[in-house]
């Protein structure tokens, strides 16, 4: 190697350190750790790095993350057709997935309604939702987005804009975490938890 | 590319799941993290990881890590050559040079002694420091290693040895840390503090 390069220590560390959650010390701390193992590791982490930037894109279908043209919930015929659970982020996807709760199809919308972000029904993934209800018609819509001002401005409006379709419409529940304390939840969503209360 | 590959975003996830402090939550999030930046961030994180494996190796002559033959430290002709700086590892030298104290020379002895592990002297850069000694004698040898069982064994060890060479050698003072209470500090740093105190 003739050209005078960054140091690669330096350079690691400092990429490192862009990463949330990853202060500088903590970056030092892991480029160290990765200069104690085995070199096939670092590798193999770069590689992967590599794919990820090159291959992954958004799914055709639902806009989940895919490293092919669909995604592989998409392209799982065992998934039940008739429900749509919409969620703003792939990230979401993955948590619906990890609950085991749900085996139907997934659309992601890419962002919640937030005025003063400037996020508008247009920054949304709307119009691929319509399409994709008026190619394959629904059973049950499953509105699945945060529990906060812009998840539910974004619930409020797509049930209104569902509606005329006819399709049930259903969001997910509120209320006390498992495991969670009544003492310590927040009033909001006690309250809620009561609002959303069920027969036993 | 034709062979089946795994999925990056798994790979990725996975990979980072390895590194100490990092959870699978915590490798999901900044692997999602990775995917909503630019490209060009996570494709310089790989090639910088590339190159930590395959360009940083010992210095020739202090041991620390550089992707030269030596190291900058090593290199620097207006650092000073009569104080010399032994440290367990390459971290403990980015520490000591973090200090801003130390304008001398390093040289890493790359463990401290364990019985316990099974690492005796044989395991440690003796023999090189002893070389280094001969070929260019220093005035003064600073022990900056750990106060803790292992260093401190280490510490008397090299004092031992040294001291027919008749070179000054010195130990880093162990006390309360700057900042530090009295009422939290543990009864042997303070006992430290005591026996090591020095004239105000």
């Amino acid at each position: 190697m003739n050209e005078p390069k960054v140091d690669p220590i330096q350079a690691v560390t400092q990429l490192l350190s862009r990463l949330p959650g990853i202060g500088e010390r903590t970056a030092q701390r892991l480029t160290f750790h990765l200069l104690r193992q085995d070199p096939a590791y670092c590798v193999a982490l770069a590689d992967a790095l590599k794919r990820l930037s090159q291959d992954v894109h958004l799914c055709s279908v639902c806009h989940n993350f895919t490293a092919q043209e669909t995604c592989s919930i998409c392209r799982d015929h065992k998934r039940d057709n008739g429900l749509l659970c919409v969620v703003a982020t792939p990230q979401d996807v993955q948590a619906v997935e990890a609950s085991g709760e749900f085996s139907g199809r997934y659309h992601v919308l890419g962002a919640l309604l937030s005025p003063l972000e400037g996020i508008g029904p247009d920054s949304l993934r709307i119009p691929e939702l319509l399409r994709r209800l008026a190619a394959s018609p629904a059973k049950e819509i499953i509105l699945a987005l945060r529990p906060s001002v812009e998840g539910e401005s974004t619930s409020f409006y797509l049930q209104k804009l569902l509606k005329p379709h006819g399709i049930p419409v259903t969001v997910i529940a509120s209320g006390i975490p498992m495991g969670g304390e009544l003492e310590y939840a927040d009033r909001m969503t006690l309250a809620r938890a009561i609002t959303g209360r069920r027969p036993a």
